[in-house]
């Protein structure tokens, strides 16, 4: 039985940055501090020499998000080029929570890495809607828990997913058999105690909250989908999420060799900062901190130009002299996630830093670069039928999910 | 929203004595008082009337278990005479946790009784069998579990169940669906302050301890069985059990009002006593204390000769002046549930009691009731197939169910 010293003390401790899948939240409201949430949690950081090994391994260049930090942890995922190079697949998994209608674009980047990677890697993938947990978390109906699941559906298909190879589930549909015997194999090894400390239960909080952590836990088990994976119990899990998913992986991880499977992988991203702030996540119920896919072109326009913090100075003159603040600067930050072209973000990164290029033609590029993007996304949802979510959500095999 | 006040204080209390699912302790370890736990629960007597009432609605004689108070205590049984008698049907919900392989015979009450109350009201019934629950608390593997699950429900059907009237499952086979999403609805409803609180839980146990009760509660609720009550939402259910699973039920009745749901009725026995002891539960982990439905003619004799505790005179002098102690003898305890005769249990307590008849005697009469009994069951349940497991278990419409 091996015990993972490193991440049971991770799990345990408090400390001074709360980062869990309900709060994150800074030491004085400040910035979160990535690398020491590394060490707090007890992960890895992605190093230039692993993105490398990426690109030679999948013969293209790395994802704009692993070029520039997006996702910038990860656990054993060099375990898992391992054995690629080996010869050896795996599967890809990732989630959502339907908790509302239309997707903001921090909701879109797990899936867009996910798509390089399916791509990249030429490997099967499950997505996992947890309208149970939504149910349970706010406070919607079973019904419109299920009804946000299929529309969100339509928004995760409609970033190019390939239906040969991906598996989209819905809590509220797919447990049962395989499926929830893995759950009770995870909550036998998983004490009261344990939970409270990962996730910051309190006595409060109802039992729905303390059953959910397996259900998140067992889609990184092959034998929890045994349509997709028989005879393959061993197959390993890659899973890209947002950091503050990792306890949920944590606990998986430590349950997992206890009940003679594999430990999932991750790799793990930042946060997506709101338009006002210089860090956290964006909130889905402030609908100005977000540009949404459902966005206009003039509500992209209009939320840029009035909500996006600004490093650019008070005065031209200023600006001028000591040019914009880039550290704490919203339109680059966006920028740097979704301009693809390398040369012209670092040419706009110089000329904004150095104060000859001002916030609001910065503000003018990004509005471009984001209304291109939420346009093609709103066609490409428009084009998702009915039909599609019902081939994507079917429980089928997967024949040719390796090629 | 209703608001059963009576119930929530009575969940919240700790008393003298302890009545849980998983713990039966009297004070000082004396015998349970029963008058006392139907304060403590906050339960009803089921006193005379009410059987006369049973009699005359059913056009039959009251069950042996009725009349001499082995089901002693209710909840809203009265209100399911009151709409039987309206002409409005209703639904059984028993189970088991299948955590052996041999039943002894306190297992087989609630399933003798159960069966009496299908014939005798023309319902149908659901049985639960809680594979995932001895799975949970013994350490016992899924595979283990549901292989039991399977041997106990030869069991249960060799006590005479109608196929066409009874849908036996496994939580392992059956959990998902409909069921799931009440199993979540459940959840929602109840604190984890309030789950130790009914069920005694410490930080110490494993999560899945936490998880389970929804899974019992939800059988209650018609909905949870679409393939059987398809547009009989409000169909009342009652639950025939030994009074430690009232915990569970508590829960239930709490939650199902702030649901839309019927309130599940019960029908509440007494404990069945081990061989040695004045009271408690027969053990499962000490064969010398039961009689089990797999033991010899021999086996029977023996463990009534020499375990049974007697009530009876250290001399045949004093026996015979004082007569025999009823309130402690097991034999005469074990025939009062098990000889149907009236007129002969009466003559044999009197004779016992004022000391003409010997405890080998009584002895005597209790093997040939049990060898018999016993005999009865083990050739039911040899011609009990694989192929009629499968089909009480088949998820499956019951047309006839009400007739």
């Amino acid at each position: 039985m091996e015990v993972d010293k490193k991440e049971e003390i991770a799990s345990e401790t408090s400390s001074e940055q709360v980062v869990n899948p309900w709060e994150v939240s800074a030491k004085d409201g400040g910035r979160i501090d990535y690398d020491k949430l590394i060490d707090q949690f007890g992960c890895q950081r992605l190093d230039e020499s692993l993105i490398a090994r990426v690109e030679r391994l999948t013969s293209r260049k790395a994802h704009v998000f692993l070029r520039r930090g997006v996702f910038f942890a990860h656990r054993d995922f060099n375990e898992v080029l391992d054995a690629y190079e080996g010869g050896d697949k795996f599967y890809l998994y990732t989630g959502r929570g339907p908790s509302s209608e239309a997707l903001h674009l921090g909701h879109l980047i797990p899936f867009m890495f996910t798509k390089y990677l399916q791509e990249a890697f030429k490997v099967p993938l499950v997505i996992q809607l947890t309208d149970d947990e939504k149910c349970m978390w706010k406070n919607l109906s079973v019904e419109e828990s299920q009804r946000l699941a299929r529309e969100n559906a339509k928004d995760i298909i409609a970033c190019g997913f390939d239906v040969t190879k991906t598996f989209i589930f819905s809590d509220f549909d797919y447990v049962g058999g395989a499926f929830y015997k893995n759950m009770v194999k995870v909550a036998k090894c998983v004490t009261l105690n344990k939970a409270m400390g990962i996730f910051g239960f309190s006595g409060e909080d109802h039992i729905g909250k303390l059953s959910f952590p397996p259900v998140q836990a067992v889609p990184s088990f092959p034998s929890s989908f045994p349509h997709l994976f028989p005879g393959m119990d061993m197959l390993r899990c890659l899973i890209p999420c947002a950091i503050d998913q990792d306890p949920y992986f944590r606990m998986t991880r430590d349950v997992a060799p206890r009940l003679g499977y594999s430990k999932p992988a991750l790799i793990e991203s930042t946060f997506f900062p709101a338009l006002q702030a210089k860090n956290g996540k964006m909130s889905a119920s402030d609908p100005n901190s977000a540009i949404y896919v459902t966005d206009t072109a003039k509500d992209i326009k209009n939320k840029i130009n009035r909500y996006a913090f600004s490093g650019g100075q008070d005065s031209i003159e200023k600006h001028r002299e000591i040019g914009a603040n880039l550290e704490v600067d919203i339109p680059v930050k966006y920028l740097s996630f979704f301009l693809e072209d390398d040369a012209e973000l670092e040419h706009i990164k110089k000329e904004y830093g150095e104060g000859r290029m001002l916030t609001g033609e910065v503000k003018k590029r990004l509005t471009e670069v984001l209304t291109e993007m939420v346009e093609r996304h709103r066609m490409a949802r428009a084009a998702v039928t009915d039909q599609m979510v019902d081939a994507f959500m079917a429980v089928r095999p997967l024949p040719n999910m390796f090629e």
